[in-house]
């Protein structure tokens, strides 16, 4: 199998198994418990969140560590929708094409009394950050906007968002799932208030995140209970996946810049192949996306048919976020850059892996082309728009 | 080390451990995937969920997956509140000594407008069935009771609750984290609508959990976002941890007849040498209690200190909630079965596990005589209630 999926999530890396199962065997104890064996757990907590710290440019008090991405992303809006409202301020900026973990959370939100202005994110996939600075009002009490996109890989001028945040004096919260251990990202340059991470999408476990929350910052729970994380989230600390992902958050720190160089030359080598295909189009900024991410449009197709014949030819890629497939509705991603419905319906999220060829990548090409040119021989739209009764879009 | 804190947690199983690794190596695909790989992960997890469903007598899409015990009761009662205010219900029954999930979830509810009865657990530890009966007000939407105490190891007489909630139409959530895996439970002949359960304290993985809602209550989300769990909790999900749960379930249940008759064995055993200790009392019921728990309380003496002498000899216990441990106040649990402040803090929780011999219990009985001894020679109380300053209690 070439796993192309790796936005979806990510195999653990041997290192971060290894921790995990020797954890699991050995240094099993509750981190709460007094004895020694308990105390031991808790050393390695406090040693995992010294290393996830670090490696973001944050101090270990500021790391809450989460179930995962979606909660980390669900306690920072939160957060601060309830400190904003204890201020009188009830507004929150975001973008359109952020993950259903925010959407969704903004969207209870404004039952409750908030409003939200959702930002364009143009026909590149990126905010442009002088549009955040004309939205900020004086209600305005949080900025949420993404680091990286999970189905287009587009990355945000976080910093320019965040210098922009931090001189207004309003929250800035990012959802880093897809950034964190990819790209460099330091909290404390960035101007980043609160941040959200999910282990599994760097080859850390699942069912692990973590939450910075910039000291002085008061967190709201989501889970009421047992005073764990300094009170702020109830329930037995995973200390062996927390464990975990902090190994794995430190090889992908250490490899990232050879990592990177060679993702970027596949991706764009897939760019520059997939492109050959008629009528076909890249989704999102050729250059600030993400090392791994090719995402393409092809008219005249259907993603899903797309995806189960490059899955018999072994190659396990997805249309768009793994989060919302079973859904018919096309992307929210591709809608906001302005793909029209049809178009949206075709298309194709490759997140390569580091240990991907050459070999590999035009294996994926020549595939994609052959089964693109397949689909659409089957395809009554391909054929209104070869008859001239459809215009073509792309 | 003789191991005697498993209500803190347990040690993962060999199995367990085994089905973790063996789907972190293999099956590590997303369940949301359309390809292959991510639809082999999609299998395990419906076969967990199977798996646990038919454990404890319920269908698998009464299951939703979390990342524990905390995490569920609070999703539990969150939903059950949140019916009830839809129905102009805001009264909600329970307990004096359930856990903080439960407690700090009602603290918060109540800022909210609801009004919360706690009830009495009496002397011995139980919940007078008759007193639910008589506490349920037209306005009362749930009854949350927990399955067995995390402290004193005393079983509530679920059925009889549950008949009683049924038959007047409220809904009934236990918090069943301590019994789970090691007493029998069934959601259908016990009348539970809502039940929370956290695997590793059955020999599972830690960050995992799992709420039953009965078929019908609609759950609210604690986590939005992605469509996983149908919609009700967000979140990739946990495929090794989840299958590693219904693996550690799978054998508690198998194994559970002659593990507590063990147990129970060892327990009494336990029970009587420490009532040997002069000034010594049990905690709760001597017979309605978990096979594996044991809780004294011994006058005249702090419980950290026990504990920390315990450790020098090898045995690892606890004071009561691990949950808690760092705070100085006494219990709630030891108050609300009405233990006075001074013999709350003298407190010794013993939960041992399946493998313990008879060899080890005695050597707990003796390490634990020797202790409380040498401690009470330093004891000012205990030196003024020799001098009969003070009187005793116990």
């Amino acid at each position: 199998m070439i796993y192309a999926d790796n936005a979806a999530t990510t195999k653990m890396s041997s290192a971060a198994i290894q921790t995990m199962t020797s954890l699991l065997n050995e240094t099993w104890g509750n981190p709460s418990s007094l004895y020694l064996h308990g105390q031991k757990a808790k050393e390695v907590l406090e040693k995992a969140r010294e290393d996830v710290a670090s490696l973001i440019g944050a101090s270990p008090r500021e790391i809450i560590f989460t179930s995962g991405g979606s909660e980390a992303d669900n306690q920072a809006i939160r957060s601060a929708a309830t400190i904003g409202k204890k201020n009188g301020k009830t507004h929150i900026i975001s973008s359109a094409f952020e993950h259903h973990a925010v959407l969704h959370t903004l969207e209870a939100l404004k039952k409750e009394g908030f409003e939200v202005t959702l930002l364009n994110v143009h026909e590149n996939g990126l905010v442009v950050p002088a549009e955040v600075e004309a939205a900020i009002r004086e209600d305005t009490c949080l900025v949420t906007i993404m680091y990286a996109n999970n189905e287009i890989g587009t990355i945000q001028p976080i910093r320019e968002i965040g210098e922009i945040c931090r001189r207004k004096g309003v929250l800035f919260h990012t959802d880093a799932v897809q950034a964190i251990g990819h790209v460099p990202v330091n909290v404390e340059e960035e101007c980043i208030d609160l941040l959200s991470a999910s282990a599994h999408k760097f080859h850390g476990p699942k069912g692990v995140g973590f939450l910075y929350a910039k000291k002085g910052i008061r967190l709201t729970n989501l889970i009421e209970g047992g005073a764990q994380e300094r009170g702020k989230r109830a329930g037995t600390e995973n200390v062996p996946g927390i464990a975990a992902m902090a190994t794995a958050l430190k090889e992908a720190v250490a490899e990232m810049g050879q990592n990177a160089a060679h993702l970027t030359k596949m991706r764009d080598r897939l760019i520059a192949g997939l492109s050959e295909i008629p009528h076909s189009a890249l989704n999102g900024d050729p250059v600030r996306r993400l090392p791994g991410n090719v995402n393409f449009c092809f008219e005249g197709i259907e993603g899903e048919s797309l995806l189960l014949l490059l899955d018999d030819k072994g190659i396990a890629a997805s249309s768009g976020s793994a989060c919302t497939s079973g859904s018919l509705d096309p992307s929210h991603v591709l809608l906001a850059i302005g793909r029209v419905h049809d178009v949206a319906h075709g298309s194709l999220r490759l997140s390569i892996g580091e240990d991907i060829t050459e070999q590999e990548a035009d294996y994926i090409i020549r595939s994609v082309s052959e089964v693109v040119e397949y689909l659409r021989g089957f395809s009554p739209v391909w054929r209104d728009l070869m008859a001239g009764k459809k215009p073509f879009i792309l």
